[in-house]
């Protein structure tokens, strides 16, 4: 299972692009712009400051068990409860709804949305607790994920309770937006859980039973959903209107788009400016990430050879090295590698002028902008 | 695993009680009054009428996989996909809201409040469908239970997405109440995972390890939260003031536990009025039920021949029922039955207390006070 834009992802920097036409470097040219990734990281940082206390009292406020385990997934607890240093992650929902409430409405509106940031936040929190249980991952930002410390029922109650947190949080907030934050924040988590069944379902089937329209359609659904309703929640925080809230909600699930093939890429590939070597874990474990469909789905020579090496069962990464070195060739081969950097940069063109749409003065879309290139990691 | 007020439960109708002071026969006397049963049938009836189809709109509403197995859980759908006739249960917790509402604002208030009636049917389907994976129960109202058709992952998944239906509902119902009413909707969610966790919890606990508060304590979580909880949001809606809608709270929590305790009595000894007979099975898996715990906190000589007999590994029913018999009659010497009935009577009259205190008028109160009836089956 990929990790989706979790904060358990260390691969670090920029993978490069295509440069097709929109490309973001030549919609934003402030001196101290946001490409060098500094903008982005002070973003994160400020958000933090600003929604970490929001979001640890509102765990706190939890009874007994759903509390320790929710402190413990969030590193503010060890398993036996005493105190941790704390890795709640980087941040990047709850910093998007910043940035999107301070591109349209400025500084009163940033903070009015912290309380939706948190909320945002913990439903991202929700899913990763339950994708957790269900993929059997075993570690989650360098810790042991809750199911391996408290059990599958626990994880899964602790996870419910995170989702009706976060719609506590926006029941109680007397802001205006909070109602419809509510009703799309809801209608989100649907649309996660849809994705997530469609990743694991498409998992389970045969390589040639997949098509690409549906791994985008989940990559869409699993990652682009929750970062497009966190712009559209900073946006109706600011009071946008209709047309700025899907305009910012097209900039996020476009963004994330991006963030997922370029994620794939590197999954393959590994990251040529670090370090410089294949990861090869994705397709050992046959997983049918968007350049292998696309390099499946291609009609090539190189998808008949692609298809024969994925009929295969599950390698052991060690122990096939050679293998999962021809696999990788045969996607490149096949067209999976450059059609995923094109589509990468395409969804980015795409998100830049849903941005555009939403905000058209540049300076104010600079911070967005910023989070959207470090996502994709156009820049460290 | 007991079945906590589900609508698997066939076991009919009332088991002797002792008729404390404050006992619901007397505290009502209308000619055509609700012992009789027929009331609440026909406000089910009327209730599965109004919110039923809400309801299936809202869970038609979810996309491709979510709709499917949201639609087979309620019974509208077969496991293929084909129609079927339904059973989505008898609507216990929508009819308390709508009865609440009634009680406090009269027909329009039961009108506005289908949607909330709608969403608190919602949130409880979702623990079903969570707790029976949880809880590895392969039946739910006579069909094999979700997880056992779709796998735990889309079970998990389909009780998420029922969660945030729930609360989409209420965020897009333009009702004054809707706000009030979701943050109560999930505050209560958080007490049902509290309540939940606790239930597996206790039932790994060695027997002299479980304290009579804590059994009580999580009874009343798991299943009297949500009854108070459907109360609560009826008195939302008819715009009742803080006091009256604590009252009706405490008013579904307290008959929540009643029918806690009858359910129990009624696992060890059977009903009466019914079969006759000991059903058993709670006591062969050694459940720590509220008579079982009275009984072993109880410092009789029966507790320890009870703590010995429950010292021993679960039993296959069938082949032990001498060994089943003698249990209960260890229950049943060391006070366990007797504390029961008279636990369920004290909560009842609780119950009526509270009902009276936020609707003094009989008359207004005969509609819950016949649902609170026929749910700790005192009427069939």
């Amino acid at each position: 299972m990929a990790e989706y834009m979790t904060e358990t992802d260390e691969r670090s920097p920029a993978v490069p692009h295509s440069g097709t036409a929109g490309e973001p470097r030549e919609t934003t040219g402030t001196a101290t712009g946001p490409l060098d990734g500094q903008e982005a990281l002070a973003q994160l940082e400020r958000t933090r400051t600003l929604v970490y206390p929001e979001l640890r009292a509102a765990v706190e406020s939890l009874p007994g068990a759903m509390r320790r385990i929710g402190l413990y997934h969030f590193g503010w607890q060890h398993a036996d409860g005493t105190p941790a240093s704390g890795n709640p992650g980087k941040a990047i929902r709850p910093a998007l709804v910043l940035a999107a409430a301070a591109a349209l409405g400025g500084p009163a509106a940033r903070a009015a949305a912290v309380r939706a940031a948190a909320a945002v936040e913990l439903v991202h929190n929700f899913t990763l607790l339950h994708d957790d249980v269900m993929d059997r991952d075993t570690t989650r930002r360098h810790r042991p994920t809750a199911w391996t410390v408290f059990g599958d029922t626990d994880a899964i109650l602790a996870g419910d309770a995170l989702q009706a947190l976060a719609l506590r949080l926006l029941a109680e907030d007397p802001h205006p937006a909070s109602v419809p934050a509510a009703a799309r924040l809801a209608a989100c988590v649907v649309e996660l859980c849809e994705g997530q069944h469609a990743d694991t379902d498409l998992e389970q089937r045969a390589p040639d039973a997949v098509t690409l329209d549906e791994v985008l359609a989940m990559a869409e659904a699993k990652t682009g959903a929750l970062l497009g309703c966190a712009c559209a929640l900073g946006a109706l925080y600011a009071g946008a209107g209709a047309e700025e809230v899907a305009a910012l909600d097209g900039f996020g699930r476009q963004a994330g788009l991006a963030f997922q093939l370029i994620d794939d890429v590197i999954g393959i590939w590994g990251d040529p400016r670090h370090t410089g070597k294949p990861v090869g874990a994705d397709l050992a474990a046959r997983k049918k990430s968007l350049p292998v469909v696309a390099a499946l789905t291609s009609g090539t020579p190189g998808a008949s050879e692609l298809a024969a090496l994925y009929g295969k069962p599950y390698l052991a990464e060690e122990a096939e090295a050679g293998e999962i070195a021809r696999t990788a060739l045969a996607v490149e081969r096949a067209g999976g590698r450059d059609w995923a950097q094109a589509e990468a940069a395409d969804r980015m063109a795409r998100a830049m002028q849903e941005l555009a749409r939403a905000v058209p003065d540049p300076e104010a879309a600079g911070g967005l902008l910023a989070l959207a290139e470090f996502v994709t990691r156009r820049s460290s």
